[in-house]
């Protein structure tokens, strides 16, 4: 890894799900895993623990994640929103553990049902969990901030506030931080005050961005947050996803317009993009009737593109 | 004007419906014009004098142009690729002419079936028939570089070439040098090398950005050219556009779109984004079939947003 190298990370097996109707089958979502491992994606999202009567599309949590984790090369995380849903993943072997609260205390309240200090306690019971497992079942504990772009119940969201429970989370034990627009409120100038003011709090933990494209910022919030020294983007194949309890949310920034735009500027995802979009037709095929989004897809590569490879000169 | 202003030039009537089946209504093409005025949009790329021969959505071009100056406050600028178009333009009494040229020169051969060189002599005789004339009928004249970050039948294009022909333009008289991305290359890293090399060879003449979102990277691309100091940019109202010239070649960056993320980076660019959006509702009725795009008139405005006014902090 040097700076030209990016970790793209796939999140459309647990946020590019969640709420479409209908359940898509274990096996189309272990076939989509397995391909987009094969594609070079290092990092998958593959799953969340929650309970299943919150959101049945998990409920197959346990064979997702035994499945993923079956795959060579591959780091399979999940989300979990609490104690109990982290003591799941470790039962289930996952190795990287994403807790996630909201920096808005409505949307708090709303997603997880508790106010955000609880969140941040809860989180601490966490840590101390992992702690106590040996160290070869021991997760790696991610700490992400929801709606720290903005809220759609509550607007603007204080930068202070985003720096406040990023610097709770490092403090508890979180190995990383991941900053997220759950509902695409972002543009970049705000990227880089509250990334600026995350990184200044937090110090050596590293930070990702987890962008959704609701008002068609989120390729341009990517950039901003390169600027801040980000080299971690969760986002999701053919831009699939929104958020159940966020009104209005759309989808996650589109995987392969991710990957083109990265590879373009000269910085290397390691992910090879006609492969990716033939994935991305299959993903389609086994998901009838959701809405796609994407740019990439229905306008091909540039002519004689070849990927970061050809970029130095414009890196 | 200060470093907060930026001009969003709307390039829908021209760039916008050069491609689309069926011919706009001349009295639709004005009834958007003044429309999209009244929302603060201040120049308005309203026509383009090509033979009707060659786009015979233009042969209404004088007509539409005597509307268009009749807008009280409107800066109505005209599409010229020759000579010929410049003498029609002046004519009607444009006040601010856009001369367009491709840096790939196989597209330049395509577009106006001349070399490159023979473009810039053109150009030279546009600056000549414009500096005869009369002060108070004279138009401020614009140098446009299509293809200027790649091209679909050469692919990249060398930055180099670029920083060429925009310091030929420049020398010839051009008062404005345009950037534009025609096919949709471009990525915020190509942004930063184009518009620098181009500003280094110009000097003081003021740079302007013609991105198209083909593949998703143009409000990155936006983004990357605010910081090479650019205030100046092409948008299409719902997205609308492409090159009849230029296979795969899809919309401009959408107007409100672009407005949106200015002004919630604490930007100003005077523009009512509901006004606008109500605007766009009307051209979207008055072009029945022609698919529309743009993130924020499907998603809404984020709660409590009030634009520039509202974000000092993060500018």
């Amino acid at each position: 890894m040097d700076d030209r190298d990016v970790s793209v990370r796939e999140a459309g097996p647990r946020d590019g799900i969640q709420i479409i109707n209908g359940f898509m089958p274990t096996a189309a979502k272990t076939a989509w895993i397995a391909a987009e491992a094969a594609c070079g994606v290092r990092e998958i999202e593959v799953t969340s623990f929650v309970p299943a009567k919150v959101i049945a599309q998990f409920a197959d949590a346990d064979a997702v994640a035994a499945a993923a984790l079956a795959v060579p090369g591959l780091l399979a995380s999940a989300l979990v929103p609490n104690l109990r849903g982290a003591e799941r993943a470790v039962a289930a072997g996952v190795r990287k553990i994403n807790f996630v609260m909201s920096v808005s205390r409505t949307h708090n309240l709303n997603n997880v049902r508790r106010e955000r200090e609880e969140s941040v306690a809860d989180f601490r019971r966490i840590v101390a969990m992992a702690r106590a497992l040996p160290e070869e079942r021991r997760p790696l504990l991610v700490g992400g901030l929801s709606t720290a772009l903005g809220c759609s119940f509550e607007g603007r969201v204080a930068v202070d506030e985003v720096r406040r429970f990023a610097g709770l989370l490092a403090e508890a034990g979180a190995q990383e931080i991941v900053v997220a627009d759950t509902v695409g409120y972002g543009d970049p100038a705000l990227v880089r005050a509250v990334f600026g003011a995350v990184a200044s709090e937090v110090g050596p933990v590293p930070l990702a961005a987890h962008f959704h494209d609701t008002r068609g910022t989120g390729l341009a919030n990517v950039a901003a947050a390169l600027e801040c020294g980000v080299r971690a983007f969760d986002s999701s194949l053919a831009g699939l996803g929104g958020c159940p309890f966020a009104p209005g949310a759309t989808g996650n920034i589109v995987t392969e317009d991710l990957c083109f735009m990265l590879e373009s500027m000269g910085l290397r995802t390691g992910i090879d993009l006609e492969a990716l979009l033939a994935v991305r037709r299959q993903v389609a095929e086994a998901l009838p009737g959701v809405p796609v989004q994407g740019a990439l897809a229905r306008a091909g590569l540039p002519r004689g593109f070849r990927g970061a490879a050809d970029r130095a000169l414009a890196a």
